[in-house]
């Protein structure tokens, strides 16, 4: 009942394929001229194919919808005029992978770097980023995750306005550019993590309810009416989302996928998309022979997305945990407003250190509700920390990085105690130098009224943060150049040796030397009023011994006993 | 931080207690001049509250908000002037309990009869309830389900436009009169399962929006805003229910709730709220040393609801399972229409009697996408299951109970089909004797408007069921009285003979005639053509030995081939 979708190469004809229950006639037109308009048949579960002679990798096609309006394709794999117009067929299968030796890395081990295509470098394309990867490894992490690309409205976006889940964007460089940047970083011995949206779509060149249901009226989200993951028709509207997703483990060789807010997954079902999503997976992986990962972006701090099946868990690898960012910030940075207001005490930090959420079942004063489950039975390899990324350094009225805000010392501090926690670390984009130029908000949208409208909802969103200034305009292409990375770190003594801080602090945790933290087994001694925890290991490690780590967060000299 | 809410009487004094966290003012006014009105004091999480002294049983008061409009207590225990008028103050410890020596019955043991209050004597009261429980014990039940009787609009309501939770029904005989009922029950060896309304409020007398976030727009259901169970301050909203399900069962001696609609109950937190209602009553248990049952009421066949806790479940003791009482039906009747065209096949009772649910993972052409989940781990004696109820016969525009659908012998088959199966059956009330006259859907609201839309609402739901005739007017008192059972079947020939049909069922099912069919270790047999259907058990039961089950849903004699 359920069929692939897009345009399908099959030798020397093209196999395009629409889901569109509700319309009456479906035709496919082509920009050349000497490829004829032609209708799709339908099948019962309103399924529209044909298998057209004559179409080659570029072709550029689009459908006609009950004999009016023409639209892209929802499959689209190429937009190469932007997300209104004509979509391009893909040929899937002309690229010569490289990777063979690559054998993956354990999730445990993962040190990964968030990364913006568009901003990562100045030239903002796949190809670009390749130059870059000896950087990373001179770095030492191991894993990029890559923000999304999906195509987007225009050139400079985050990416989670993307409305074509199997394009990729074509400022990037498109499919090709994608896949060198990935074989690239194989040959290199770096993982790749795709962050990829499913809870909502882009405001701009989302035509997608021309085609079907793929919304419901059931649930709504902040972005508008939910995705349709548990209503009439969803099994063809999760069946796009989970077809998309092992497209980029299989097609790409993505290592893994960073789901953004699952919690806006709204599925009331007995089997939740996630669930099924990642047993597709499984079954992938056994083809495959490889591991792949599914790492969550949550709010709820439900460690049932984390739990296996049988205890009625969706199986998830990781997720994020911004109560280790917030926990960490508010020490450093001293700010307490938003919600930041739930942090700001070492004890707060103490209990990140034994157990990764620190709201496990507790009130949360911002929230005004109970928060969370307890994690204790996961292991430490479940949680992804990071002391910035592009959230919340981005969705700061001036994008202001750490740097900032907190001393040279305070830096140092902030980085050690990702790096030595037990969890995931994850770096974002120009932490690891001090990068001093902020990382905006920005979009290029071609409707006007919606810039307007992200201009005043970003407005709003800062106010319970009491920021001072004006908001930076998120679609002038200055706010798009000032976000860039500027790479220019060798020239200053503290970048540089922030820089080498980091090398050598991600060297020792590739040793070994943090591991006795691991299994959590640790036990915190919280100094509220000196701003000082010590995190000791219950036990030793081989040739290691006892881990004993000292965090000052005040700004005074201060004398601690050793413990015995 | 949560408290208690409601009048809690202590000696010669009142506790008054009220959740409206973001009023300026909250003043107490009696309708006795001689008690003075008086404002509450508000704690931090925004309850009001003030001991007065003179305050008894009886007392009738209302709470003043911001010193503008007066409204009745959320948390009000009686509404003898109606849901617009007075709250009146209960003594919940006058009642002199005579049930010491009721011990309980299993729940697999439970033989169900749901009643309405209102229709099941003509004088619609507990007390003339109490009347008919011989006529029980004769029939051979050993639980009544009572539908919903927490204070609604008017005195004629199915129950589920209750607007107070914890105020019994005034025109039923209020909190004595139901203590009574159970008192009597008891007493005659009969458990007492409660409907509870716990999804949605009626959309009349509800106040509960004047006092604080009872409701979250984040989601919706099909009777508007749902309930907080999720948001900012559900912790609150959630509290109100959690205590007036242990009210019911602590302070009324209920043995069991029967959860309304728990698929309207909308919590996206990390701790659900039927698991908490379910480890709330788990503690109460102990205090008690007494069993309670939780069985719920849910549209989306998911063992989540029901499996243990250490497998994700909430643990629920079981649920309705529609599935069946829809394979029944469709087979006696031949009604296709609406969401009957799910069913209609012998091997869809089959299934049922395999397994609980026939929609277990697979796609339903009505709801038009895949439902269910695999119930086999499930014991039988999960899954309640009936051949007519309040909603399959009052959902029917003219009210008919199957005694106007089908033969006298397709009557018989219907119930020895629900009598012998492997789950715990429910009779509607008059099903035991073919009562002839309908069960409709009847109202007494105030509000013209509100009357007006229930009337057109109505209308519409029927289209799909493509009936013939005149909608009876829900809010004519002639609909409510037809509705009554009329208890003359011992005139009527055929219907004494169903009654004794059902006696010796019962009879036979309580000797444990039909145990071999509890484990499920059933073989079937499907004969589509014939309308025939064998059920084999597989295992012998000692002295018994194998059951096998014949059913002939055709209208002519067949002759089978005894199996071996």
């Amino acid at each position: 009942m359920i069929k692939s979708t897009g345009a399908m190469l099959t030798g020397h004809s093209c196999l395009f394929t629409v889901w569109a229950p509700f319309r009456k006639t479906v035709d496919i037109e082509f920009e050349d001229s000497g490829l004829a308009t032609t209708p799709l048949k339908k099948d019962e579960f309103g399924y529209w194919s044909k298998e057209i002679p004559g179409v080659k990798a570029g072709t550029k096609y689009r459908f006609i919808l009950d004999g009016k309006a023409a639209y892209p394709d929802p499959s689209s794999k190429a937009q190469p005029d932007g997300v209104h117009s004509w979509s391009a067929v893909v040929d899937e299968h002309d690229y010569v992978w490289g990777d063979s030796e690559w054998e993956g890395i354990a999730l445990k081990d993962l040190i990964i770097y968030e990364l913006h295509i568009g901003t990562f470098t100045p030239e903002g394309t796949f190809e670009s980023a390749i130059s870059r990867l000896d950087h990373l490894l001179t770095l030492g992490v191991n894993a990029i995750e890559i923000m999304p690309i999906a195509q987007f409205p225009g050139g400079r976006n985050w990416g989670y306005d993307g409305v074509y889940p199997y394009a990729v964007q074509d400022t990037y460089g498109g499919s090709e550019g994608l896949k060198k940047l990935v074989d690239a970083c194989h040959q290199k011995n770096i993982a790749v993590i795709l962050d990829v949206v499913y809870n909502h779509m882009g405001p701009e060149g989302n035509y997608l309810a021309e085609y079907g249901p793929y919304f419901t009226g059931k649930h709504s989200t902040p972005w508008g009416k939910a995705l349709n993951f548990d209503d009439a028709y969803s099994d063809h509207v999760r069946a796009y989302f989970l077809r998309n997703a092992l497209m980029w483990l299989d097609d790409y060789h993505i290592d893994g996928l960073r789901l953004d807010a699952v919690h806006a997954i709204i599925d009331h079902g007995a089997y939740h998309f996630l669930k099924e999503l990642r047993q597709s997976i499984d079954e992938l992986q056994i083809k495959n022979r490889k591991r792949y990962f599914l790492i969550a972006e949550s709010e709820l701090n439900d460690v049932k997305i984390m739990e296996p099946y049988e205890k009625g868990g969706y199986g998830l690898d990781a997720q994020w945990t911004d109560d280790f960012h917030h926990a960490v910030h508010t020490l450093a940075t001293g700010e307490y407003n938003g919600y930041y207001q739930d942090y700001g005490k070492v004890e707060h930090l103490a209990k990140a250190f034994r157990q990764g959420f620190i709201y496990d079942g507790i009130y949360s004063p911002f929230r005004k509700r109970t928060v969370g489950s307890n994690p204790q039975a996961m292991a430490s390899s479940r949680f992804v920390v990071c002391i910035q990324n592009h959230d919340q350094v981005g969705n700061r009225m001036l994008g202001e990085r750490p740097v900032e805000l907190v001393s040279f010392e305070m830096l140092k501090l902030m980085a050690g105690t990702m790096l030595i926690s037990p969890y995931i670390p994850m770096l974002f984009m120009g932490e690891e130098y001090a990068e001093r130029h902020p990382f905006l908000y920005f979009i290029s949208h071609g409707d006007p009224d919606l810039v307007e409208a992200v201009r005043k909802g970003r407005s709003n969103e800062f106010k319970a943060f009491k920021w001072k200034g004006q908001v930076p305009d998120p679609q002038a292409e200055e706010t798009y150049n000032r976000s860039k990375l500027k790479w220019d770190f060798h020239q200053d003594p503290e970048q540089k040796a922030l820089f080498t801080y980091y090398q050598y602090m991600i060297s020792l945790r590739k040793q070994g030397m943090f591991s006795a933290f691991f299994e959590r087994h640790v036990d915190t001694e919280v100094h509220e009023q000196q701003k000082l925890l010590i995190v000791r290991s219950k036990d030793a490690s081989p040739g290691i011994g006892i881990l004993l780590l000292v965090l000052n967060f005040s700004k005074e000299t201060q004398h601690i006993n050793m413990p015995a």
